[in-house]
């Protein structure tokens, strides 16, 4: 294998509304904001990759070299649905491994439609048509029901992932929401797919991460400090599925990009220290405890019951507040994720440092399908 | 500097009107074609890289593979408009340059909006706003004017691209239009933006191409016979322009490319057969002649009028008929210009053959600012 890849400097814009700024502009200042973070400039990069889903089509990347300092580099734009942001990062990571460069920016940014803005926590989005033809409350609660009627995972259960969460955010300024949510809050909030309600659907909103990837050869001449090493970077896309290849399954593409994470960064899921894992639903995050062998079969009703996965906890998910109260950005998300592992493992993170963190995976799954896992640990 | 790169397969669909068939269809036919071409199948495939500009939100790739077999994995959608197909080419190189992958897909595919397909030649294509604010047609009218200003090149010059262009598709049973299309037609057309009329303007059609890369290793293992060897892939973005920022300036971020090309390939332009570059409009192609170097400024209107650049020429431009005659489907675009590139330098030509092709180049720019060059030669 060749060298390792480094992140050097990581950073991301508060998520929430921002109607008066372009992608090209959110996407820029989230740049800046990881050059500073290792203590670079724009003159520095020798190739970009943006990822956004609505931004995609119209060169944002190169719209947002414009904002720091446009200077001919290779710009890529990058699109993978809810996984957008993770594939930006993974193709600046792979550009590093070919040998061909040494520091690569990787920006995500998302502006969400304006009718898709006004509805806060996400409910009957309008995705039909957009990655394949289900609706994604569809498909996430018929899958937390597909739990439930093997395992018994109760309403209660599922709720609780979204007070957790909540309550993970009252500590994290950069979340969109900062408020406790206590659980009659969360359940008897309206219903919009069975088992999740409003509180239990991730909020829709705007925002930009950026991340400065960096080889071996120039992390050491620039210093180790802060480094994070990139362990693991797997991207899957749907595995053969004779059963039923049009409905998306938001699990085996998880589990797969899981076991060739853990593989490739030769680890047990159990040195995992935190979890930032794609809780667009509530019921996603129980799954996911499953998908991302954090525990057995079944036992992701028994984990949120005992308090595993909350901070302080044996191994906390989603301490950032997750897409259920931080926000959900599409295309920013992926990197958004790896900001707050990253925080974790430098010590920065504050109010809600995880203690004693040594490795962190960030999740993201896409309809469509694309799921991202990474893994991480300090330098 | 790793081991080179090479094209096992390649192919494309005839380019033209598909309203029936969806992206994946069409993208998913061009894809078994070049597996086809390359004696593998999609179960040999290790990752795969998918340009479309108006399907690149809508995970294409993804649904290209649920076409032609599904199997995990990982696929990154690639937007990068008028480069877009070559940006995809150029991810899949970048992956095998990585050690990652022995065998990546690389697909271009495109379904013009019904709006613009009515049009046929393009003329005022609504794309303010998309790619930046200037209209393509604008730009590429006031670049021909600066170089007809500083050269004297005549409104003829311009027309006669067009009129060697529509000659060449007559041999190219890919190209959406295969007839002659004699000077003064060309001249007499609609005139769209002073100096290119409407048989001036590229066609807007639909279309598909795509091309299977393999390590050195795994050529080796496969056969060389057929293969390509990628002598340079380079991309390039606005490169710094304080004069004007704002303006698109097709010239300079070609030159960047193909300089970069020309020194990773350690070649001279004159080694160069053949080139099937990106004559969006007529004026743009002898823009190119000078921007790519094949021969000096303000000699390109001379290299047209002495048919240098015809077929049987010393340097043939756009034997395939180019984006003028054989079409523009945006995101296949540039894996078309390789199919064509790669058919004579394996002497597959037929009618339309350049004897004794050695090396050949392809060129995209597009608006926002990307330019992609590649050089190739028969392994």
């Amino acid at each position: 294998m060749s060298d390792p890849v480094y992140i050097l400097g990581i950073d991301m814009l508060k998520f929430g509304k921002y109607p008066d700024r372009s992608f090209a502009q959110l996407g820029g200042e989230a740049a800046l904001l990881a050059l500073d973070d290792a203590g670079l400039t724009s003159r520095d990069v020798q190739a970009m990759y943006c990822g956004s889903v609505f931004g995609s089509y119209d060169m944002t990347g190169q719209a947002i070299m414009r904002e720091i300092g446009q200077t001919g580099i290779p710009v890529t734009n990058v699109s993978n649905a809810c996984a957008t942001g993770a594939s930006a990062f993974r193709e600046a990571w792979i550009a590093i491994k070919s040998g061909l460069y040494d520091v690569v920016l990787a920006v995500g940014v998302e502006k969400m439609p304006r009718g898709m803005l006004g509805a806060g926590h996400q409910t009957g989005i309008p995705v039909e048509g957009l990655f394949g033809s289900a609706s994604m409350p569809a498909v996430f609660a018929e899958s937390g029901m597909e739990h439930a009627g093997k395992y018994g995972t109760t309403f209660e259960q599922f709720a609780k992932v979204s007070v957790k969460n909540h309550h993970h955010s009252t500590m994290n300024p950069k979340a969109v929401y900062q408020k406790e949510t206590p659980l009659e809050e969360v359940m008897g909030s309206e219903m919009i797919a069975y088992p999740n309600t409003k509180l239990m659907c991730s909020v829709n909103v705007d925002g930009a991460a950026a991340a400065v990837l960096v080889s071996e050869k120039r992390a050491r001449e620039l210093g180790m400090g802060r480094a994070i090493r990139v362990l693991a970077s797997a991207l899957t896309s749907d595995p053969w599925n004779p059963r039923n290849p049009v409905m998306p399954d938001v699990n085996s593409v998880t589990r797969l990009a899981a076991d060739q994470a853990y593989a490739q960064a030769g680890i047990d899921p159990s040195d995992v220290s935190l979890v930032e894992l794609h809780d667009c639903f509530a019921t996603a995050e129980l799954l996911h405890y499953e998908n991302l062998r954090l525990c057995g079969e079944g036992e992701a009703g028994r984990m949120i019951d005992t308090g595993e996965t909350a901070l302080g906890g044996r191994v906390p998910v989603n301490v950032s507040g997750g897409l259920l109260s931080k926000g959900h950005p599409l295309g920013a998300t992926g990197i958004a994720n790896m900001y707050e592992v990253a925080l974790h493992l430098r010590g920065e993170a504050g109010a809600r440092q995880v203690e004693d963190a040594k490795i962190g995976l960030t999740h993201v799954v896409g309809l469509g399908t694309a799921s991202a896992v990474h893994l991480f640990e300090h330098a």
